[in-house]
Order: structure tokens, then sequence, then C-alpha cells
């Protein structure tokens, strides 16, 4: 087998004929050097969001379901099929695949389906023909049979278990953004590239609401070994490396700043006391796919508080699944408008007092925190979603990750 | 097994989110009456168009490749989806299919591909769950697995050959006009919808330019005995039966007119002579799936003459292919912008002088003929495109098939 890569293209990157033409512009030149690559699409910018719509407009509780998955899946079937045509009239030969030819088999969680396996076979026969599969991300299939999707950043997770599956040399994301920045260069416009980052600081990046990556994508690069490089579509420029550090890598002590403006806080009080009933809550919220992220336990007045952060999205799942464990003088607060800023790097590990100058930046910055949570390679504070921009530039500073340094 | 029927709904019937409502409100009636079905569905009208469009965008000559015919099938992927959200909302059990998960196979022209082959165990194990199917009309998948689509008409097709697997009471084609007609309505005004028609007469008039069903739609209802019944998808009234008939039934000497106003005649002087010729050119524009129709061979100024008419669309390749059988002193004779007038009606067979009444009247209309050819229940004529609507009301009054008649 020759080396091969994978190159994923997201929704604007494949968002009008035009640019459809100019991916295939690149892909053509690619392939007339010699390399041999599988390529994987989203749909167009914008489909996704008509599809939703439309669904919406019919059934408001679609989601999760086998007809919106299907549905949904449309889109990427629609772009596939035009960037292999563009290939096509190039004198480049390719064809388009649907994660039913391919074997991409997930699980039957509608709308956030988990891949489990994938059958390589078809695709290193087309490679072995010198053809370019065009796959279509997203979508997977599950042991009915039945068309279910990945949820957020799916196309992401299909191109980098592509990589893992193909044993390619490199998963290239081509996107909108010329690569990883040290926080949003929209709230802090001296944010910096970062050259190459951990797996284990991109996962941490991702759940902490760094949208250029999903978090299942980096996971299974992470386990496969997969070396992600997140570049521009349409600038030939390098992007950021998503790799395993070297050993004798001198990290920086804090790489990045993220946030996630959309968080909300769910507390009870009272509520039982002991492991026992947080590990029953979980499992049950677990179940129901709904991810809890900061989690506080403390006496209040009237007994045992608990408290935790999810996302905005799952509140009302969250809210019935934690109302069924509680008693009837129970009282649950929901707390809307939070939000979460971060810092992440693996540099922490070696450098003590990371978190002291943390809670400092923000104090001075008349910031106050609500949940906190830490590990050996971030630090995590929920605080008032108006001061997000604030935080986030108080602690780029702190933390001096800006350009001319 | 309990009696089931297919019901099949075309672009327009569920062209937006109200139409798509409309049919979801008919069909939950239906179920709640007791009736068991399976629904097929078109692309929303104007989607497949757009897909055309699309595709042509990037590749002018797309059409009868994988990858297009991959990008239109993704149009009743969508509109399924959508119908059975509207009909889940409703409290209809109902789950959309499309062709792989049914094991719709067919042959591997693109664009223009034959049912060879259904799987009828899911949906029946789908109706004895008393779920609704609701399956996308129009596409198959080969034995390779590609996804292929059926053509004009495909629809239908999908709907009769379902039927014909699940042996099926009657397949019920709910379309935007209330039956079939003796004539267009928009030509002759006085056009009266037909009760019942032959499956012969009907494949007549498909194969001679009515849009109303498709010839192999009806072919296969013809072969495995389906009842077809046209009517409105908003109406409730009885439209047009296609069923074989009584014997005892006295059929009207002529149903119907039916024009088809895309036709171009291709002829060749000299071209060789004898069957062997023609057998070999209709053989090769078989394989090529292009239809050739009313055939006419005589001798001319310059040694044998062959002409033939075809549709419009298929006269580069017909005269590629033709070009490859003459030699270099053969001239080649496009005649663009001619149509074709014809009578259709089992009661010809048992009337005889129905072709000179044919005759009489396009010429007491000063209507000149260029091809002509007829059969046991038909009489067709190739005229001047710009004299079609004068020929076909000529002949509605010489057969007296006006409403009031």
């Amino acid at each position: 087998m020759k080396s091969v890569s994978v190159k994923k293209f997201g929704g604007t990157s494949v968002g009008s004929i035009e640019r459809i033409e100019r991916v295939a512009d690149r892909l053509c030149e690619s392939y007339k050097n010699g390399e041999r690559f599988v390529v994987v699409a989203s749909a167009m910018s914008g489909e996704t969001n008509r599809l939703v719509q439309l669904a919406h407009d019919i059934h408001p509780k679609a989601r999760g379901g086998e007809a919106y998955d299907l549905l949904l899946a449309s889109g990427e079937q629609v772009s596939i099929s035009l960037l292999t045509l563009a290939l096509l009239k190039r004198g480049v030969p390719a064809s388009p695949l649907l994660a039913f030819q391919l074997g991409i088999k997930t699980n039957s969680i509608y709308s956030k389906a988990r891949i489990q396996n994938i059958k390589a076979g078809e695709l290193k026969a087309l490679l072995e023909e010198d053809k370019i599969p065009v796959v279509a991300g997203f979508q997977g299939i599950n042991d009915k049979d039945k068309v279910t999707t990945l949820g957020r950043g799916g196309s992401d997770t299909t191109a980098v278990a592509l990589a893992a599956a193909l044993e390619a040399d490199v998963c290239e994301i081509f996107t909108d953004v010329d690569g990883v920045y040290s926080t949003d260069p929209r709230i802090e416009p001296n944010a910096s590239k970062i050259k190459t980052l951990s797996y284990e600081e991109m996962m941490e990046m991702a759940s902490l609401g760094s949208k250029v990556l999903h978090f299942r994508c980096v996971e299974i690069g992470a386990k496969y070994n997969v070396p992600i490089h997140v570049r521009s579509t349409f600038v030939m420029d390098e992007g950021t490396w998503i790799i395993n550090p070297e050993k004798s890598m001198e990290a920086p002590v804090v790489s990045a700043i993220t946030h996630d403006p959309k968080v909300t806080i769910l507390a009870a009080e009272p509520a039982p006391e002991g492991v026992d009933f947080l590990s029953k809550l979980f499992g049950k919220l677990s179940e129901k796919e709904v991810l809890i992220d900061i989690i506080s336990q403390m006496k209040g007045d009237k007994g045992q508080r608990v408290a935790f952060s999810l996302p905005d999205e799952d509140i009302d799942e969250a809210q019935s699944v934690l109302k069924s464990f509680l008693t009837s003088d129970s009282e649950i607060t929901v707390i809307k408008h939070a939000s979460k800023v971060s810092i992440v790097g693996v540099g922490m590990k070696t450098h003590p007092g990371v978190a002291a100058r943390f809670f400092k930046a923000l104090n001075k910055a008349d910031i106050s925190v609500s949940l906190v949570t830490t590990s050996d390679i971030k630090v995590s504070a929920v605080i008032e979603r108006e001061k997000t921009n604030d935080a986030v530039r108080a602690l780029h500073e702190e933390f001096d990750l800006s350009k001319s340094s």
C-alpha cells in the first residue's frame, strides 16, 4: 500500500459551486503530484441548517430519530456528488461513497451516534486503482442498516476514523481558519497561531468549547496515533499539527485560552447524600448522552446541595432526570447565561502555581467564579456569560500568548 | 397478510411543508380507518431541477454517471424524511426507507436504470407491525451497491413495482391532476376524464407522450396485474383506473388523443440496404438506451433512404451511432421541431376504418404527415410541431371525445 492521507473539507470549503471548483483544483494538483488520498466532505454551508429548519417546521421534536438523521445525511450526499463531478471534469478519477457503501458502522443513538467499526477494504481497492474516494462525512449506519449521524463536528470524526482505518500518514482538516489559535481572535485580536498541540491539549480544548475540532475526532486521533493537520482550504501555509509531543519538547506553560459561552448551571437542594446518588444520577444522564461538566457538592442551608454545569441545549433533559431522583421537598435552581473560561497546557504538569495566576487574573478583572475544576493540564471556571470576553483577554495577557511574544 | 395498498405522491403533492402536512392528514385518516399501506414519494417539486442545475453548473456531461445519480437521489431522501416526521407528529408510526435498505436492485444504466428485483421482506415486517413504510421513489441500487435512478416517472415505477412485490390490492398514484384525460385539457378544454383504461392503452399513451404515467410503470402493472388508480392528492373523487378490461366490456373505438411535442426526425441517404444494417443500427441504439420510434425505409434519389423519429434529447447520441454505420458519401438530415399525434383505443381492433378517419381529419385541417405508424390499438403520425394543437383538436372532434358526449 502506497502512502496515503485523508483530506477533509468543511461546509464553508464546499459552500458554493465556485468553492467546490477551487477545492477540486487543489485536489487535482495534489493528485497530479502523485499524492494518493481519501476526501471527506461536510454538507455545503447553510444546507444542514436549512434541513434542520425544514424538520423543525414539521416536527419540533424531530431530533434524535431515524427520519431526522436520514434527512440531515442528504446534505453530505449532495456535496460529495458535486465534488466528485468537479474532479471528473478535471480528468481525475473519483467515486462518491456513503456510509452504507463503506460499512461505517455506528451505535444507534440517532443524531449523536458513535463510530464503532469501519471496513477499509472498499477504500483500499479504490486507492489501488488510483481513484479518489470522496466520502460523505457525518454519517454512519447502525446494525439495522439505518442511517445515523454523528452530531456536531461529525465529519472531522469520520475523517480521522478513516485515517485510522487506513493507517494514513496524516488527516488534513481543511477549514476556513488557518489553524488553532491561542484564543478566539474575534475576542483577542493578538491571538497567535499554535504550531503544534498534543492530542491531550486538543481534547481538553475541544471539550472546553474550542470549535475547531470535535472531542471525539481528537480522541480517535490519539487512540490510533493519527497526526491531524488543521489548515486553511484556500491558503497553502502550514496550519496547526496535533500530534504526540516528543518527550524532549519544551511545552509552554499554557498553550491556549478557551471559552464556552453556552453553559447552564443546575443545582438541587436538599439532595440525597453520598456517592451512590451521584453515581446513579450521572449514570442516567450519560445514558441520555447528556454531558455533565463541573460538579460541586457541599452542605447548604437545607441539607446537601449538588450543582453541576452542562450545555444549554441539554438543560430540559437533565432537569427531568434530576427531578426523578429528588423528593418533593427538594428545590431545583437553574442558573442560565453562564459561560466557562479555561486555560490549557501540558506545561502545567511541571509548573506549579498556574491555578493561582488564573484566579488572580480573573480577580483583578473583577470577575467572580461559580464553579471550578482542574486537571493536570487545565483550569476551568464558570463565570457570568457577559464577562466572557473580559476573562479571555485577561487570561491571554496573564499567560503571555500574544503574537509579539 | 392483511390487504394492503401502495400510495404514491408526486413532487407537487409534497412540494412544500404545507402540502406535506396535507398529505400526512390524508394518510393519517386512511390509517385510522384501518387501511394498511406503503407510501412512495418523489422529491419536492423543484428540488430535482435544482440538483440537476447544480450538477450541470459543475459538469455539463454529468448525466448518466454514478455521482449524478447519487446527487439526484438525495431529493427523495429529503421528502420521505419530512413526510415521515409529519406522520410521527400525528402519532402514526412510520419509517423512512431508501432503496439500499429495501434491496430495490436495478441494472447499472445510470439515470435510466431498470428495476430487476425487490425484496419485500422488510416492508412486510413493517406492515405486520402496523407501521407505514415511507419509501424513496426513483432510486435503486446496482449489484455494486451504487445508487442508481430510474429516469423520468421513476417514482411511479417504484410504486407499481412495490405493489407487485407485495401483491397489493391497488397502486394509487396521487398527483396534481384528477385522472387521465381524453387529451391535454390545456389544448382542448372539452377533454373528458376517462374512467377506465386497459394497461395496453395506457402503455400506448405513455409511449406516445402522455405525461400522466411512465411506460415502464404501466408495463410492470400489466405484467403483475396491479390495478393502478390515478387520482388527485387533494380531492377525494375517483380518478382513472388502469386495469385488465372485462371481456364483455364495450370499449370505445378511440379512448384518447395523445401528442408528443418533442420529436426529431433523423434521415440518412444513401444507407446500407437490407435488414442486417437496420438490426445492427437499432441494436446499438438500444444498447445506448436511445428509443427509436417510427422507422421508414425507401428508395431515395441517391440510393436507400432510412428515416426514423426519436426524442429530441437523444438526437446527439443517435446521430453519432448512425454515423458509425455510414460511409463518408452518406448524408444525414436532421429535421427538428416535429411532433407526434396519436389516437389510442382497444376498440380499434374490432372497428375497421379508424385509420382512414384519422388521416381524413388531419387532411381536412390542412396538416401534412411525414412518418406514420400503426398498431392494432393506435395510429400515430409525425407532423410539424407548430400544427400540434390543431391536430389534437381536429382528432378530438372527429372521434367524439368531448365531455358532452
